[in-house]
């Protein structure tokens, strides 16, 4: 089990999510309230776009909890983003190593994910051969999340995202049922090629894991004048949490199963999501 | 807020107590039943004698948290002792590294703490400047624990180690009075030689962190005859833990408020604890 | 023996100076030329002021050699500053952790260090007496280099950065001649509020480690207007440097002995250093 | 590039081989004197048997540099192993994480490499096919040192060592051909079952890393009756080195080129090292 939060909107310090509220990710990290777990003292990262660049996204991770690596304030402070993801990570038993830790990049992408593959020891083997050949020296780490980055880049990510992560969850539906494995998939996940972000919902038993969205800038704003920090945020500002960050009413509102989240320049959108097979 | 657990009888591999219990000392990294925090993530230390040998102890510190580090695994399957600590860490404050990771070692003197020094950061220079001067250069850290161990060495822990601790603490409630601290001390501490244990429960508002020792293993034996790995163990075996590694009725027994638990050869000692002025 | 950079200037990304170079300071981590010792592994810091701001600066710290932490790779990619310090270690003794690390810093100030004060154990006691009440707390770990920088800032270095300095070794030798140490100090340092670089190269013995600092930048411009990486720097681009980061001849100037190096808004400066009695 | 040490003989404590010695493995991971690069900072591991026992090896992994890692040194200092591995990396790409670290470890049987597959880029995904389905989910890490464990494991090197790892060597160097690289492999390699070592030194380019074994001991004691710490040791006991770890004249001997030898119960052996195909 762990935690994410995703955000896009006008630029602002890492710090304002993940140290500067009550349920901040950091505070998440070791009192989580809507996870399988309440710690997720496993590791934890950050990627985040600059503004207005094309340059590739920039990670941090570390295997240290998040509540008490000091690195991690110092650069929640000082950096700026107007698209960034962080993860906390409670394993599920593959090594705590930096390359096991979310998010995973490649090229302008980005990926976290929340959940697993269930008896990933006995499918590993065939999901990795299906990855593209010119995609399987990138994979550095040994977690099913990563894997699932590398199916999903293998059959289009880059081209056609949602349509991609329904082949992933469909071949990994596929492979599991082939091998006897009940629901095989269990996720939240967030994708980003640095200008939207694709945020899923979805378990093969449709019982997924917590996800939530937050409500329309103009909305918060009209119904709350008087809290001074929305009025810097723009209209399109949004962010997609595993839990919120808080009580406000009105603020967060459920991704309904089986559905993906597009945020993106214009009109965010809600879609259901139906894995398919190749 | 931490853990800890001293064990001194027959030699047994660490695992025996550190992973191969419902509930131990790994376990209560991530879930204590009776401590401030259930979480004690923030580090952890193993201390450890050798049989039969005059060698200084061992010891193994890590900043990870105890439940995701392989190498404590290995190491608690390989190493066998008559004698030894180990201690989970919840900071309190004090920076994330080694040398504020428990136990604490000077020449054959093992020490590890649970509790705190409230306020110490305006009573800390005081109590540095009453450390000995030879045994200054030997402090590590920054924490209130080290600082506790150094200066019951300087009392005299090496010669008269219940007379020395009730004089550090003494020290401390003085010092912490005379600047307006009401409770400056909240403890339960395990010191060692190598051949006796000193187990103290004291705090100053007399409402001390919880502390158990096991039963006289003969008593237990005769209670229990069916169960195997009691068999092996002496009769002089014994451990001290802040929390009970399991359910078995008549097994666990509080150490009483204010009081010095002394597991030694021969019989064991219960005496009460007072803190003295120099 | 440590190595160090200060740059102040155009802001530039970290990873200009320290990962683009021929002889850039992670290069160095592993072979520097110049130093007493060619490794320099053990942990490495970066700290950078931002750009027009008044927040304190920001700090990256590790016990990682500063060639093989990724993070830092990634940082220095995607930090810009116009003013930052960065720092690679060979401890001299003290433990390796974040908090012996350098840059250090207090409020808005940055300090770094190469060398060391001689039987720092025998006088360490007594020179941290001296640290001022109000500082003391703030002092993290056990290195002779972050005790300078508090006896600095005990003797005034917020007002008066050249005096302080020249107080604190004065102090610091005066302290050590008392107990018998020949040649108590030995030292390259920097300091910065954030607007001006202090660059000091001494030692007791006259025979201080290296310490360079760049050409004007139109004087270089003027020589080499082929080179098409100076054409974006400012006139006033300065660095400062433990070992020169590439071999453009007459692009690296020697600090004379006994100097410091003032590189501020308008022209700077070069003066004599002179160690003073309290 | 790397350095590594195995042990066999009467059980001593790690430290008279890792730190005690004037180019003991800890002095090396700083200073190696024959290796491709002086500096060995990238972690380092220890394997250990038990005296007597049928218990699997211990393993302590690190990616900190061995000379500065204090859990090292205690170890060495507390564990006593009559057969023992230990090895100082300096990576020649893949990421710094235990998992990438040396020995390895299957079953009962250890693993350490010095060298590398060239272009294992271009190779990896050929070889990690050829892994026998049963042992694949036992890769945890990146190295081609461990595919390398992964594939003589999978030819058989549980039943007839040498002949497995002449397959394994034989297929890296058959695939390597096919796909155009020259040289595919450069080795040194440590094998046990906690009995026997086998070690081997091949190159496809015959010009293969340095690799040395200690003299008999029973030789060197006659020759030198007077040095005491030869005194305790067995007749079988055996030290094989990437390195001499001192000066002892007509202490050390190459194993020549293409060659490999076998520690064990009774006369120890050296035998030539063929490649063959499968």
């Amino acid at each position: 089990m762990c935690r994410w939060l995703a955000y896009s909107g006008t630029p602002i310090r890492l710090e304002e999510l993940l140290v500067k509220r009550d349920r901040s990710l950091i505070d998440q990290s070791l009192h989580a309230r809507q996870g399988a777990t309440p710690t997720n003292g496993d590791g934890f990262g950050v990627g985040w776009y600059e503004d207005g660049g094309d340059r590739p996204p920039r990670l941090y991770r570390s295997t240290h909890p998040a509540w008490n690596d000091r690195n991690l304030r110092e650069l929640a402070a000082g950096i700026e983003s107007p698209l960034f993801f962080a993860h906390i990570r409670a394993s599920t038993g593959t090594a705590i190593q930096e390359t096991n830790t979310h998010p995973f990049r490649y090229g302008r992408w980005l990926w976290m994910h929340n959940g697993l593959i269930r008896e990933f020891a006995r499918l590993r083997r065939e999901l990795v051969l299906a990855v593209d050949d010119s995609l399987f020296l990138s994979i550095e780490g040994t977690t099913d999340s990563e894997l699932m980055f590398f199916l999903a880049l293998t059959f289009g990510l880059q081209d056609d995202p949602v349509t991609a992560v329904e082949r992933m969850v469909g071949f990994v539906e596929q492979t599991g049922h082939r091998t006897g494995v009940d629901q095989p998939i269990q996720m939240t996940i967030a994708a980003s090629d640095g200008r939207t972000i694709w945020a899923f919902r979805y378990s093969s038993e449709h019982d997924s894991r917590s996800l939530y969205f937050s409500t329309r800038m103009d909305a918060l704003k009209a119904h709350y004048p008087d809290i001074e920090e929305l009025t810097g945020l723009s209209d399109e500002t949004r962010v997609v949490v595993s839990e919120p960050l808080g009580d406000l009413p009105g603020a967060w509102n459920e991704v309904p199963e089986s559905h993906v989240g597009i945020v993106q320049p214009g009109d965010d959108e809600l879609r259901p999501f139906t894995p398919r097979l190749a």
